[in-house]
């Protein structure tokens, strides 16, 4: 028989292990949302916390419909390894759905990849030498902070306000690296109803950026997840639309507008990236999945795939109504949030001194969860705001959920106003963790409630 | 209407973009598998490139009576994103697999991963700077090669003998290591019938690495994808089994018996570098495919998965059988090959002077295809070995593409008595790519056939 294993990880097993790990383990960091699922996956809990489409929709009977046709006609091919690049049938389906966004490709400039997040990771791979500059907004995704740290970038997060990023805070930058003679190796920018902002970047915004990025030969990475899911107003041209793809990386993903459990996502680079990308690819898990590929590709071929989509926009834009309703009602007349025009998301910003950390904490004895902002930044900012999720929990456990946070912010701020004793004052708010920048002040702009006093409130509500 | 994007990627391109790369880009090589499988897919080319099992043999009525079940009972969960180390479901039969194998684990020591390839990626990310050394067999599975070199490791091939790893020479290199100061962040090792080269570590053997590696306090990386694919003989034990844990890391994947189309694989690893791999992962890709995973559990749970991993033995053996036989007809007398007791290749070695890239290249204009040995070494070695696949092509293409290959080496190797005149020499052999070191000579150890003369050659086809 064989030995049984040992289990107990004690401090001397760390120590016996240390000698060996990689510099870049000492700055990687695990994802806000990524160490909250095993609390959030308890059924007793209303989490806000992920980045969950609504995946009860999906119809039964076509999924077996699906599969039972793979099994007949393609049961070999898609148990089997596929060319790391992805299959040719799924590129096909790619090149509809960034039509449906207003971009055209050609399926020779497509990598396939599992999930969106894996283009992250291989452009990082492609691009970033330890200690290289990335640029990204503030607050950033959450889950690009630990593929960002893992390669020991340094990650210069540029304000947002509702017009999403500043570019004249980026030209700043910009020129402020140009003095220290250093290049950003790319711009990370989610243009469209911002994880986990919420907002939308600007026309005049996206072709300024488009412009810096052409007269300066910078590359972008466009993540555009939510693309398709807007509510309301015109769609924008999305920036490789606008730059012709000389110097725009753009990463999609199925996980919204299908499913995220079958793990497809998207690059499409210029092809001497696209190449890099490719080999990056074939040391780190030489293809994706050929069963959801061809799952992807069978379920374009047997109906409209935007039909689902269109449901799914009508139930999300429900839900975001509902939550920005729970929120006028449940928050004090401190807090501020964002209201976006698609997406998952809104942002919450909440009075001075409040630390969203230390809330989360109280949040679970209630049985609630949410990202705390801080997950969104590599430097510390972020203490006073939190990330809520509207398109993965149904009308009544939005609303629950937000009454129990605001009862926890509630709490939290009649004990402040009591160690302080008095009106809430900016000086209580504790240090951020880094220490070297204070928490900017940027979002507020971003709110569609200005900061405002208890007073309005009743009619806010009214109007909800 | 969006502006259609520029295609052709010139010269002028590679140039704008290669100041962006990352030093990593420069040593990131392609998997000679990987780069074969366009080619490979047409149906017209006989493929003994690939590492692919037989998937034509799983039942669809099966394949679609779980997928029916599943849209039934499980559909949004399928969809959704899961945790990032697997679902508790799908570790529960890993723990399966592995008893099966011999080795006891404990479900909170496994991450699932996105196939076997990526626990190599992942293993690295936690392990390995730049310059770091990694100890591997000689020759070693071509898809870790990419991987290696994307981490920048400088990687020490081991020769190996019929027995496997050669540990008197492992030692050697050790302490070599230890005169230059330095400490190999882990030994990766394919312990049965090992890829490329077939051939198994013996029991001794295994004892005394697990024993140097507590010793020396070293990771070893087991890595085990066919380990139930034993066609004779009896199994040995895994170097985890023998070592319990603290200094084995287990690669395991249900690429083999199952499907790779699922992508889906596993690490068992010591506590501590189990959570730096995860975090290495929730960077990498969040999680593996839910709807895979799900696919995994409920077959497990529908059936006796060991009922279709003994069907797929006797049919490898078979062919394994049939290839052994076309070898010893087709090839020339001075060629030699390995036996394998399992898993899916063998590896001939050519008489010196020729090459077996070039061979490709000869091979392919006759639609046969199989992975040039030098895609084995990271040190340019291997350049008359070739790796041959048995298990993903039938009987009658084993012995036609054996056929063709023999009729391009007779070819060759006339051409080659041509130029030097005579009978071959040694003195012909074209020095290596690294230029550094000379071909190994010990893998003619391995061999079932020793060196021999044409004259033997009707006898042992009689045998065969």
């Amino acid at each position: 028989m064989p030995r049984r294993p040992q289990r107990a990880s004690s401090s001397r097993d760390l120590e016996r292990y240390a000698g060996l790990f990689a510099d870049r383990t000492k700055v990687m960091t695990s994802s806000a949302m990524r160490d909250l699922m095993a609390i959030t996956e308890r059924p007793e809990v209303i989490s806000l916390a992920g980045g969950l489409p609504d995946t009860s929709t999906f119809p039964p009977g076509q999924f077996a419909e699906i599969m039972g046709a793979i099994a007949q006609t393609a049961l070999a091919r898609t148990l089997q390894y596929g060319p790391t690049e992805g299959t040719a049938d799924v590129k096909d389906c790619i090149v509809q759905v960034m039509e449906a966004e207003g971009t055209v490709v050609d399926p020779a400039d497509i990598l396939v990849t599992t999930g969106g997040q894996q283009v992250i990771d291989l452009v990082c791979k492609t691009l970033v030498n330890p200690g290289d500059v990335i640029i990204a907004e503030a607050p950033t995704y959450p889950g690009a902070v630990p593929a960002f740290s893992s390669y020991q970038a340094d990650v210069r997060q540029i304000e947002m306000d509702a017009d999403g990023m500043r570019i004249d805070i980026l030209e700043e930058a910009l020129a402020d690296l140009d003095r220290e003679g250093r290049t950003p190796k790319f711009i990370y920018v989610i243009p469209n109803f911002q994880n986990p902002a919420g907002v939308t970047m600007s026309l005049p915004r996206r072709q300024r950026l488009v412009q810096i990025a052409r007269e300066r030969e910078l590359l972008i990475l466009e993540d555009n997840p939510y693309g398709l899911l807007r509510y309301e107003g015109d769609p924008l041209p999305t920036l490789r639309s606008l730059d012709g793809g000389d110097f725009v990386i753009s990463l999609g993903t199925f996980s919204k507008i299908i499913s995220p459990g079958i793990r497809i996502g998207w690059a499409v680079a210029p092809r001497p990236v696209l190449q890099k990308m490719n080999q990056g690819k074939q040391g780190s898990d030489l293809c994706s999945s050929t069963l959801s590929q061809i799952f992807v590709s069978e379920y374009f071929a047997s109906s409209r795939w935007t039909d689902y989509v269109d449901a799914q926009k009508q139930l999300y834009r429900r839900r975001r109504d509902v939550m920005l309703d729970a929120l006028a009602e449940h928050l004090p007349a401190e807090a501020t949030w964002t209201r976006p025009q698609g997406g998952l998301f809104i942002w919450a910003t909440l009075p001075d001194g409040l630390d969203t950390t230390d809330l989360l904490a109280r949040a679970l004895t209630r049985n609630v969860a949410f990202v705390p902002g801080r997950g969104a930044f590599l430097d510390g900012r972020g203490g006073t705001s939190m990330r809520l999720n509207f398109s993965g929990v149904g009308d009544d456990d939005i609303r629950e959920g937000i009454r129990r946070i605001g009862e926890v912010v509630s709490e939290q701020l009649d004990l402040l106003r009591a160690l302080t004793g008095g009106p809430l004052a900016t000086e209580a708010r504790p240090p951020t963790e880094a220490g070297t920048r204070e928490p900017d002040p940027a979002l507020a702009d971003v709110l569609e409630l200005p900061r405002r006093d208890a007073g309005d409130q009743a009619a806010r509500r009214d109007r909800g």
